[in-house]
């Protein structure tokens, strides 16, 4: 049924030419491009390109917020370069909070795997959209959207989170009012907020101005 | 150097097989696709589908923020459904503030048509770009990142704004905090913000518990 | 320092042109579109749309892969419409196979929740990238290359797997040879294994001809 | 080495919940979408939706520009809704020729499979790519730019033409001008032909005014 | 409520993993590729990347077309690589006329901001849409579809424009046809022009052969 | 009518501001990046970018399958980077057999240009769609989908298949299984094969392990 061994290699030779882009494992250390990292050489990839270690270590949940965040973004994870995903962990302690903050460029999806958490976000209309979850639950947080996510029941809780990018971005709200050098009169002007609670942040989140 | 009229006739016969889809005015009154909305039927639309006036009457500037954003998104004009382009037009009286906001699906380009305007935008790494516009000047504001824009020089100021979407959306950080039924306790625990001024501004812009 | 009442209801209502798109909680019911399923109305949309308990629960276990594949696409959880983005749970029993597949339309990133997990891909230069993975780790299986979980250490695993779009699609192999009525003549032609293979296989997965 | 039949329906059953949109096979009748028509239900799908026989049929030359387009875009081909990609085959008679066209929505990739055709394109900053292609030869022809393509030796020619988009559009430039009510003065002023040629052009082309 | 600074800066920390890429400012000066620039390092970006005078001051209309194109495309102006979106002013003394000619790569939304303005586009099927703009009036112009403008009243007149790309490309037809070395044969047979308009129009426009 | 040809030049200079981003021919000895190549320098670019003779020379049948895949990807005709679109051309002896297989990245459409071909693909749902073609007849293969092709009457066939994309990649199932070191008990167990087939075809087709 089947021709000789060296017929083989001719099809292989054939198919050869063939060979894809089957991934682009992110050469982080050159430039950016509007689409991601310029691609590794296919012939230095290996097999510990696609694997990551990082999510299996508990974050330092000692912080003000008693959380604590832990990326697998391109830049911590190269692998995910150029696929449209990324992941990260969160570690919320009893007390923990993740603040208020957005996502420029990515949907998130939250799974508790341990303890539970409340989750909420804010639509453009001004809408909120909160619930408890249990571990096993899974959550939708919209691109761009104010959302949170809480400690709900004083244990220790986990969550794995995907975003539909592999820079997902992050801004928090906080920090973007309160930890920079923005003038309290703009930052007043542009939030309402009084200056004396605007040099009151400032001061704790090292804001100047 | 012509054929006869018909076997013109038969080219015409020919292409017609290949009516393009040009364009996708919006059917708004159908249900929306992640892609936009269903076109109307070519043979509806007319050039008046193409051409929106709104962005030539100035927007009301009377209420708390002493400006106004005028929309040209694909609701108020259907004829962008689906073009990836969207406009706007702010009118800053005296005192005017676009206050800090977001819009969750575009880049913004704004152009200063009359008067001056100081725009500011914060990045993900709460770095903050900040400028004064005088007439005809252009600044980009990156597509989910905090931003504000207030009138400059005390003279009413005019800005034509385009988004990099049909459908920018956008979230104003005070009405998503205090604009809502979210808790108090929540949005404390989600801000920093104290309670108190917290209440204060839900009793200015309509929020409750 | 704020206007009077009804001058912040003025804001509101000038911003309430821009009520954005969002989000697109899928109408599964409606006909797709190559970007997905058209968008429930935003009216009719609660935060129930956006959470999903089905991952909470373990797989049964019991075929003959000892195995299960929980998914949490749009199908299933229509908050995933349009959000490039959707979850499976994978549950692994000791001898736990997940059979060479393909994810026509999507990347995949496992994370192993429970247990130890060998994660294998072939790329379309038939390279194999094969790694055993504890607790925490992570692997990126990319988008339409052949690729397998097998349960490592003989214990009950579990993993919870991300994929870069809603409707990721899932091609086993050995289903798209055998459990079908595609002839065993061309099953042979085109895979080059023999009558008696094929037509055993055909027997057990049920296929005909 | 294998469970019973039972155990096989169970796996096959678990997968079932994971029958991905493999295809969109265009239901043209419904209203188009930005992405392309909606899905006609997988049920009523067959291999027949997939396979197309019109460029099997020579297209009539007996017009003016002895040259015919038989378009396999997503109106005559359903199945190639939301793919990415469309077909047409040119026949041109010895004096035959494809007048200057744009495809304002499409890369267009041509392969002359009888006899021997000249292509030409011209790009934005006005440079010409101009070649005599034989039988097997491939020319690239840039989405929107201005292109031909004329019989090169005097023998009926046929070319299979790709296009990156199952609906790519064809604009003709003599069409454009001549074929429609724009009134001569405006075809003056914004193409600097006389308004003598420009009455005679439509006379020959059916346009008025 | 708060704990220590050191705390704050550990969050800090926590977060700076997450640095984003919010934009991608173009390094215009390394090579292009399909997504746009490699990006400037975002260490050395500063608010004026974002911000471009260019549309301030008055193009030049003393050429024959007594009109100006002035754009800000992404050569212009790099900010806006990768963002999806480009502007441009128009000029148009008394008699201005920008030709015919299509946008290759981009819808175009043109807003009237001075005097008045006739825009024209025809659509793949040869339909006119024809319409007198007053200031402030908005006009959409599909991408590759043939198009132009001219001043209606006869006073100076300017619009803005935004495409929906950073680089929309600009094909003039009459340069495409009459400002190079393509053979006037060629021409003739491919636009059904005489051979004596089209030596003409290319003695006018510098074209050769 | 016209002014002078200084003015002419004014015009051309004012334009060429807009020199678009036509095309990208890839240059392929830089490091490809997730959207393609960076481009090659415009000045360098000349028509034979956009032309491939390759298609035009028959395959070498003599191998096991009898039959050749000649493929026009971006690595042969970097003139397509970028573009969304490739080609390539099947030759297919009397008892010619492409074997199952799926390109991850591209929807293929197959056109039969001489002889008869067989043709067919099955569903993520296990359906079978097969189909014999003649001459003139077009097949669409979805992407990521496992498919095949056979000659159909014993006589010389060739197809010419688009792709839409650049870099459609091929993965052979057999190759994939039986052509590298994955270790026997891998492929026995997650393609539930016995091991003395798998050694087999590791033989005939160069796998170890």
């Amino acid at each position: 049924m089947m021709k000789t061994f060296s017929s083989v290699l001719l099809v292989s030779l054939l198919f050869s030419y063939c060979s894809a882009a089957d991934f682009c494992v992110g050469d982080i250390k050159s430039a950016l491009t509007p689409s991601g990292y310029p691609c590794k050489p296919a012939a230095k990839v290996s097999v510990d390109d696609f694997v990551f270690s990082g999510l299996g270590v508990a974050g330092n949940t000692t912080s003000i917020i008693n959380a604590a965040v832990t990326p697998a973004f391109v830049e911590q994870f190269p692998g995910l370069n150029g696929l449209g995903i990324s992941l990260a962990r969160l570690d919320l302690a009893p007390n923990g909070v993740i603040p208020m903050h957005t996502h420029p460029a990515a949907n998130e999806v939250l799974v508790v795997v341990q303890g539970s958490i409340v989750g909420g976000f804010v639509s453009s209309a001004s809408k909120v959209y909160l619930k408890t979850l249990k571990k096993g639950d899974t959550m939708i947080f919209p691109k761009g959207l104010l959302h949170f996510q809480i400690n709900a029941r004083g244990i220790n809780s986990i969550a794995l989170v995907s975003f539909s990018d592999p820079e997902p971005g992050l801004q928090l709200t906080d920090f973007a009012f309160f930890a920079n050098d923005l003038p309290t009169e703009l930052v007043a002007k542009t939030t309402f907020l009084d200056p004396k609670t605007i040099k009151a942040l400032k001061g704790v989140l090292g804001g100047t101005n």
